[in-house]
């Protein structure tokens, strides 16, 4: 059985490590895959969006997922099933619930059970005593209705997602995600921006700058501002050859404004 | 048989991936689990802690570490075996005993026996060349005894850790660690700082500034200052939602002086 | 069978961990180690450099490597056998060809197959819809010829590695790589140096700097600026117990000459 783990712990420090550990005692057989470590500290919304966005490539298993601004308080620790049998574990803010809805969800629990966490629990590092355990007893044959009781899944805490609105020809958008390259991931696919009326090729305003929408980098000339479809279907910010988010100031969450030209 | 890997490579380099593949080619059936590579470069005393810390999440095993700022010296390397069986591989200037300490040592071996090393040593890559290979071979089921001649486990290189001090109802303390959160680990634990009488909900001094002693960071508004019992049981520095080193300019090292209010 | 996997993904965002899942699902048995995916932003020759000096140290196998700012473009996906028997896998803009030329190329071939790849190909993530799922398909027993049409190995795209010269007793000489330590390797051997006559213990010019010839860190005091041959062979700048390329600002890419003194 395959864990796929997702945090904000990054990697310099131990944490990540002794997750894995944790996971090895209990589930020897288990195969742990690192999906991201690092998720901006404390980003639920970036954590659960990365989530969703990986879920479709990543086997079929348990999927541990740790952004937990509230570790320690009283939101709860839950497991989310989906319908292709996929079993989410983490916290209930908001971090599991965009992925386990890509199939539906089939069910949720609390993970309360003493038997399936580290004999003693701290109050701030959740992830290596109470999730990295479910998870793992999970992995060894574990069912998700033995970790605790079952929790309707309507009241999941779900996030709000920034949401894009395109008016007059205008598309009102927020920056996501930004990646690596400074590439910017807007909140709308290409085919909302097509339903704008913006078609491949089209010069488009972005603040006082000019974008040309293309099919990938290599469509234009090195140091053009960009508009593409991701790889993920998301409307992209990009310079080709260049980092489109140091140039633009762009961070996740900024809002903008696209305008035809 | 698991072989914990921690050093201070980083993982930007290619410096743990040939360690990885150095491992795979001797003991193809090990598995490797990295604890950290994010150490501090040559920070031996962070390893040391952040080993010791890690290794009861650990499975037990081989546990390699190498922070080494006297490769190719005549600092010895050397192979630690505990009174669980964990067997330590790493250079001889204190980054292993604190972990091969817990359970107590029960022998050391100089890595001396040129079967068990790549045919070519370098003078300034021994992780590679040297301590992985050790390493792979004790997974494979070579015992440490083979590895070279035994050495007197009170002739390990000793680091000297920081001490507390807490006088006239003042502690004076040191900054261990600074984790990705910001939150700045000091070299005491909470049962210490309780002899001291102080009480959790107390308003402490921290500097010019005020803390309060919580249990969680979500028992505290956010942003602000607290003093909590982290997961490794060390009173540790945070700020609510916010990053406390930054904001205190606090760095592994630094002293400080927590006064009662 | 190992996958090797080395990229300018980074860690920060789930790229890495798509591509890992893309493999399991194709090839659950295959092992991967990841070299580094700490590449520079598409920098080709930082990632072709890295890749053929890890070689030697990993396991023969399946060597996946992405580096790929042609994404999207009429540039060619390719496999490349050496004579060994390892099947080299990525982009053809010469990223694998001074690994594959280790043992010497045996064979290239264009990644064409449809049945080799995800069902809907990106236009700017090949790495995980067209070389993982073509490096898993090989690690599980798919030989490179199935994958496409066979191609002139002369044809494969080469890097242009700067050249250092040795003239009138100076060396000039370019920076192919800053590690974590902050030490410069040059692109020339100890060997070519030697043969300038320059012994090690000597007192070399580096611009209106001195630098001692050593052997390893710890033969020069801390602070001193030295050159000494790295463990891949090649004439590397350092500070004992410091940071040469911040002293210096030595970059990847920086000339400099190295005089007698």
């Amino acid at each position: 059985m395959v864990i796929s783990f997702l945090s904000d712990f990054g990697l310099d420090d131990g944490f990540v490590g002794v997750c894995h550990g944790v996971i090895a005692r209990i589930a020897p057989e288990a195969r742990v895959i690192d999906v991201t470590h690092g998720i901006e500290p404390q980003a639920v919304l970036q954590g659960a969006l990365v989530l969703a966005d990986s879920l479709p490539y990543l086997p079929e298993g348990v999927h541990l997922a740790v952004v937990d601004p509230g570790v320690g308080s009283d939101r709860r620790a839950v497991a989310v099933r989906d319908r292709d049998g996929r079993v989410f574990v983490g916290p209930d803010n908001g971090l599991l619930v965009p992925a386990a809805e890509r199939a539906g969800i089939d069910g949720a629990w609390g993970i309360e059970n003493a038997a399936y966490r580290l004999e003693r629990v701290s109050r701030t590092f959740h992830g290596r005593d109470l999730f990295a355990p479910a998870a793992a007893y999970v992995a060894a044959g574990v069912v998700p209705e033995e970790l605790g009781p079952a929790i309707e899944p309507a009241s999941l805490v779900r996030l709000d997602l920034p949401e894009a609105g395109i008016r007059d020809g205008e598309i009102h958008a927020t920056v996501l995600l930004v990646d690596r390259y400074g590439n910017a991931q807007l909140n709308l696919s290409a085919a909302e921006v097509g339903q704008a009326g913006f078609a491949p090729g089209t010069r488009l305003g972005l603040g006082s700058r000019q974008a040309t929408v293309v099919g990938t980098f290599a469509d234009a000339p090195a140091g053009e501002l960009l508009l593409y479809e991701d790889s993920y279907g998301r409307l992209t910010i990009a310079i080709s050859g260049g980092n489109a988010a140091e140039t633009l100031s762009l961070r996740a969450g900024d809002d903008l404004t696209i305008t035809g030209n």
